[in-house]
């Protein structure tokens, strides 16, 4: 049968991406207590496709899937984007992974523990041997509004906001280290399970530490700053206000 | 050329709806200040269809939609489903359209105006020349806590919560209306605008008017019971807990 | 502490439901070939509040969700919801649990398999001792358009559909028999992996199957039909047009 | 009042931006044909922050957009980047709009006329008074599989494709030319309304003129390069393929 992709392109030009998104895969991520941890990741794969080649062999993507493991680390994410370049002669491989991962939290006070999500990221581009890998991480905290604690008789309008770390690093970093550090940036974490000697705990704990937005994503960027083997990182803080119908957002990259 | 649509179907079940849904369109809708306001809607169109036929005619739907006039009320609604029945030769025709609707709201203190807006929806069904009118609303509120209130020492956590109200009734209701009764079920209305005047103000109200998603569902529901015109109602209030990463959610329909 | 939950409601109305949603839960469900899967659940828990009581006590459900086992069947299903009802001293609870399945499903022609996951809900609501139990799984089918068919001299439009089954039976049935019902309803089922020649069957043969979003939701609505334990269904079909920028739907529920 | 957001910050770190979003506001944008079309506009502005400035004055935002007119052209969002800066005592602001924009479309046979829609964004950034301004905009596509097209003994699959454009210019470009270079990027535009014998030839143009997602995102990018004013773009493909439940997609961006 013919090969169309193969044959040449109309429009002479390189594509800088082309590939596969939004499939859905059964993966295996480490877990730092556990050892690894079950979850369901969507993946999105690409590669360069030089400007004389009129397509792509798409299903050559979920081939290289299909044949790797589904344990996620460092070294199997960087073979997967190796078997990619081989399978689909590119220069360049891109991946992306999302998932939620666990973690058992016991609540601050009575010590119950509840499971946690966090959406997570996995992302890198390998090119001439060399992969740019970023690990991301979506952890929600409280705040508490400063400005409204100082100018009130009683009370302060607290929220749920969301800090969006991603990272390059050297060496290794646990999805844990990123999502301790957000969660010491806001006026509280969060929690699944909470009773009421906890929820008196988290209230009060809050109250005597309100954040603005603009707190939370210096306290992230300062974390993480203090953080030996990061290189690199961006941090998106989104806050679902409670007085407003609108979001108060902050961000910091590290140039 | 043939007409597939019109020839028999190989299994003759009737179908309780066909149509076209996500479509968008500029709509004209009634304002109780400004008379009337330009917005735009999502739509989706269905009839039934008999065991014999095989397929509708689903252009007829967007025809219908390009000679009906941009001004929503409910003579130009029930307009529109009585065309589709005409064009689409049906028994039943139903419609949904949901748009944003905005409202210029001053702030409680220094009375500054800002752009509220609301997701409303407005759904009817056609059959027997009687139409089955349902309007809603989804009205954002801010929660105080009243157990986190009354077990800390300071403070209480409080949130967004969502208050969505669909309704039938006789005669005429505005979407202000449903507006005002969801707004006055939460601890606070919430603002688009606010100086510190009025976060002082807002914080302080809501503060000393905590309520529960229960509550708030039940202040709704009592609003609504109240209102002399409202015939069916159903409540759904969603709180977007600002002490956990999930939301507590509490509904009530009039049976 | 106070129990602010257990003192009197102002307004004194019965609340339909009450509870969390949103929670995300690292969940076992049954697999017709391996066993047994590793999947991620969302999860919505709820019981009804009679009118004297101001609030439910909302931890106790995530209490619930942690002792419970994460391996999902009818029996695990029932005594969660039993749990629930015993714990929060509740007439009556829901659940929903919607959770990606995945199969490793071979091509037509070469056999090879590639991963497909398909979005499934376990919903159940317990009274008086009586579990109304209902399994849905949204299954991705191709459509060629039979209309567009007989009146071009070439080709036909097609796109991907969605088929949304939900069903009520008696004794157990397997996610992968909706599957397979959904599957057949269509022009050609799709897949995640397909080599040239598996390209080349799926298209002749959807080719030689034309559909209407008419005729899928009615092929699907049959098959539930035939089932024999089968005793309640609603199919919703969803059509992404190619050649339109809008959705075709049909629906059928049994009466 | 206490001014907290004056005070000093704890973490010394210039903020990239700190702003509000998810905001809703009618919005007036210019239209080739109408003049001037109403539409819906969903907003996000920000600005810089200094490393010893503890918080931004969010409500600043709010009122800069409540002085604002509705009418959106490239001075008045200048204008409104400007006040921004002066109110907030910024060095650097930055706002992004998106909000439906809708044809009324002529069908390529009969000639009826459908009210299509595309999803458009204005963004820039203003700084030292120059203004990076950034046009874009989602418009769907038909494609015919080239592959599946060649090697089958009858048929292609089809599906819609969004071609998402931004572009950076010199002097003044339409939405419209936009539309028009993605429209004939795929293998034939959409339209909301098809009568029969549109339907035809939509159906047959296609099927002569296949194209890989590849085809599209540098017929696209070839048009851009083509058009006298701009200066910058990107154009991101996604194809909801009807043999897979995953999408293709490509991009190139001009560098």
């Amino acid at each position: 049968m013919e090969d169309i992709q193969n044959s040449a392109s109309k429009v002479a030009m390189p594509i800088d991406r082309v590939g596969v998104r939004d499939l859905t895969l059964p993966l295996i991520v480490r877990d730092r207590k556990a050892g690894r941890q079950h979850t369901m990741a969507r993946v999105e794969l690409s590669v360069d496709l030089p400007a004389h080649f009129k397509g792509t062999h798409m299903s050559r993507f979920v081939e290289a899937l299909g044949d790797w493991s589904e344990g996620l680390d460092y070294e199997a994410f960087k073979n997967l984007l190796t078997d990619i370049i081989h399978r689909l002669e590119a220069r360049r491989a891109h991946a992306k992974l999302t998932f939620p991962f666990c973690l058992r939290k016991p609540s601050p006070v009575s010590g119950r523990k509840g499971v946690m999500s966090y959406d997570c990221s996995v992302e890198g581009e390998l090119e001439n041997g060399e992969l740019r890998f970023t690990l991301g991480v979506k952890v929600p905290v409280m705040t508490v509004c400063p400005c409204s604690k100082a100018i009130s008789v009683e009370g302060a309008h607290s929220q749920r906001a969301v800090v969006y770390i991603r990272t390059r690093f050297k060496g290794f970093v646990w999805i844990e280290d990123l999502i301790e550090i957000a969660e010491e940036s806001g006026s509280s974490p969060v929690y699944s399970l909470l009773k009421r000697e906890d929820e008196k705990h988290v209230t009060e704990e809050s109250f005597s530490n309100p954040t603005f937005v603009e707190d939370v994503v210096r306290n992230a960027a300062n974390g993480l700053e203090n953080h030996p083997k990061i290189e690199w990182y961006k941090v998106d803080v989104e806050s679902f206000e409670s007085i407003h119908n609108h979001c108060a957002f902050a961000s910091i990259e590290k140039s």
